[in-house]
């Protein structure tokens, strides 16, 4: 039995399995219809869609997307109301209800072991006409089981490499490669074979257009048209370094199959002792920046967490701190993690002014400057007026005390930062215990 | 009596310091005349030219340049060996005679107290046709003798402020303003104050052109076309920083004129605890290069010395130490002094390789760094692979003894570093005693 071959065994859903999801689909489906009728609410169609609908599931997952379409007449407020009317007496079944947004409000509950959505939307006659965006499903779902007959066996393994890989998944946490994408690419190249052989010689801007119809030009380091609807990038949540992480797992697998690559080993928590090892052997500056993140779901939180580390890292260098390596990390607690060259530079700092020939600004130069306290001394440097003045911030620590509330944050974490945060710096940072951010740690002594 | 003329009167020479002058020359003259005649040399024309022949020599500057002037028909041969005889000959009556080179040999020798270069050269029939670069000094004589009359006090004046403020002197070491540059603006701008006031708004590319003539472009900061060469740029040797200096001097002694501008107050050697204390406020990080240099003329050494602080300011910065200043200093032994952000780096190194998409790159970088015992961890970031690797020299001190002596060095240079050098950090550099040495460490305190 060939790697793939026993990759698969673990992976494919049992007969048994599949026909437990079958019955619980159906079930549902059955209700949908029912709920519609004793209501009045006609020309109500309920579909089955996503990765249970075609046969690409990995065993184990238990994620039903049941939605509810409506005819294409009807209104938008007909649609929420009618369509939440129908989910609410169908989740009455359920348990763990919750109301969720997408573009529209829909249901997601927890129904005999599984994981389901509840999603109104609209019956449109193509992809290109849709009103809401969930309205596209539908036509993704029809265009895979028509033209995936055959591999789905492709899909599960190739799934499972892009989990094993950490490149599966196209929530912005992940920027990854989502399910229907991944569908597509094994409907275009043909087996988990091709793609991986293809995907080893991969560059950006490659555009994948299986029906030739793409419409517009993508500015993504790749592109797959939707077959669907052909002004649509199906890639475009797929951030470069996803993309260029997949290539280089293709190419690793090819030269050296292995099942790591499927499942991996979990990384194990770092130790105090291997903490302290580490930033000793580095010798570098590690400092973290240490909250209580605000209650979001992912799709919000990293979004910010990510575009603090951002803010964090042009803060450093703006005042002159190198950063090697960041990172963000958020469970309980939130932590984004810097390195540094060094936490601490010199109180002088070499301050460049005008040109001198730039008269007016030279003047305004030196009356700052001369004579102030935080002068060391002015002079002439290629003939601009530098001045070596007193540095404002010669610690990270002072400098995070004293900048970070007027750094670029997002709205949330904008509030949760001026409510308080604590700096952590070297081996300062082995007191946050989580197993977990110990797991994210092995990254600065492993890599990503 | 206005600041100018107090200044005058202390460097203006008194009437019998001008008869002493007069007729120390005029026995030089007489004495190149006879030896010629009585070697049998025909067609010698003996000049005296520079700042003593033109009235615009400051008091107590004792210089003579007496030029053997040779018919155009002679051989270069024939004044060469003629020329020295002379030469010789008139150096009998002198002590401390050397023979210098410039693009011919030509003697220095002390003659009444008087420091006197005797300089055969072609008595060609313009600037434009000369053969030799010394050739050209006898029309600057003529030319500036012809316009000076009546503002040699302003050439006085400005020569002494040049020195006070650091820009007078085209020689390498000082790359600011030659006398004869001097002379030309004082006659283009008329006056001292008037060069005073137009400096203020000086712009690099400034070009001057009395008689319109000129007819090649020139790169430098200042172009003054010379009257008797339309080819060439008389402040070619001026740099950008003299020039600017130059420019910030007169607008300072403009708003706010002083005796000091001319006759600046000597500074005093750092004492030990000066040193301490300035090394301390700025928590940077003092290196010195300490060694003796070679026994070469100042244009020689100026250059090298000049070569090596870039070359050593280059090494840093290729292996991310930050260079804040940097200098050199040479009497008896030679310094370089450079102040570094830290000399000390992590362990740590962020080694970017090549884009993941280029296969053949990729292979080679991944197959050079992992399972090496440089590598901390490989990652993909921005679309790159990264290294993060055992930095090679991870002190200033290391960096320097493994590297100095492969860096561009001038010729000279590279031998005295071969036979080695010393390295001073901080406090230490106080161990080097010179006065000018502790004179020059107020450059760090005071600015330049």
């Amino acid at each position: 039995m060939t790697l793939e071959e026993q990759v698969l065994e673990r992976i494919k859903p049992s007969p048994a399995e599949k026909e437990k999801l079958q019955e619980v689909a159906s079930e549902l489906l059955a209700r949908v219809s029912t709920v519609a009728r004793i209501n009045g609410i006609e020309g109500i169609v309920p579909k089955l869609v996503g990765s249970a609908a075609r046969n690409t599931w990995i065993s184990g997952t238990h994620d039903l997307d049941v939605f509810i379409s409506f005819p294409e007449s009807a209104s938008r407020e007909e649609l929420e109301e009618n369509g939440l009317l129908i989910a609410r007496e169908v989740a009455e079944n359920g348990t763990n209800v919750e109301e969720r947004y997408a573009e529209h409000p829909y249901l997601n509950i927890h129904y005999k072991g599984f994981d389901v959505d509840l999603v109104p939307c609209f019956a449109v006659e193509s992809a290109a006409e849709i009103k809401s965006a969930v309205d596209r499903t539908p036509f993704h779902n029809e265009f895979i089981k028509m033209s995936i007959t055959g591999r789905e066996d492709d899909v599960l393994i190739m799934k499972q490499f892009m989990k094993g890989t950490g490149t599966y998944g196209s929530e912005l946490r992940t920027q990854g490669f989502s399910g229907y994408l991944t569908e597509l690419l094994i409907v275009h190249y043909g087996s988990f074979r091709n793609l991986i052989i293809s995907a080893c010689n991969w560059k950006p801007g490659l555009v994948i257009d299986m029906l030739e119809h793409g419409t517009l030009k993508h500015e993504d380091p790749l592109v797959v048209v939707d077959p669907t609807d052909p002004k649509r990038n199906v890639a475009a949540a797929l951030s470069l370094n996803q993309f260029a992480r997949f290539i280089d797992a293709c190419r690793s697998y090819y030269d050296e199959p292995s099942e790591e690559y499927f499942f991996p080993k979990c990384k194990e928590p770092m130790s105090d002792d291997e903490i302290i090892k580490m930033i000793n052997s580095r010798r570098s500056a590690f400092v973290a920046i240490y909250f209580n993140p605000p209650d979001l779901v992912d799709d919000i939180l990293y979004p910010q967490l990510d575009k603090m580390e951002q803010a964090i890292r042009a803060l450093f260098e703006e005042y002159e701190f190198h950063v090697i390596n960041s990172g963000y990390w958020a469970n309980e607690e939130a932590i984004i993690l810097i390195e540094l060259t060094t936490s601490q530079l010199p109180f002088v700092k070499k301050h460049r002014g005008p040109p001198v020939w730039s008269y007016a600004h030279a003047k305004g130069f030196k009356d700052k400057y001369v004579g102030s306290d935080e002068l060391f001394s002015l002079y002439i440097e290629d003939g601009f007026y530098i001045a070596d003045i007193r540095r404002k911030f010669t610690t990270a620590k002072e400098l995070l005390e004293g900048k970070l509330q007027q750094c670029s944050l997002g709205k949330h974490l904008c509030k949760t930062v001026e409510s308080g945060f604590t700096i952590l710096e070297n081996t300062d940072i082995a007191k946050v215990n989580d197993p977990n951010f110990r797991k994210f740690l092995r990254k600065w002594e492993q890599g990503r």
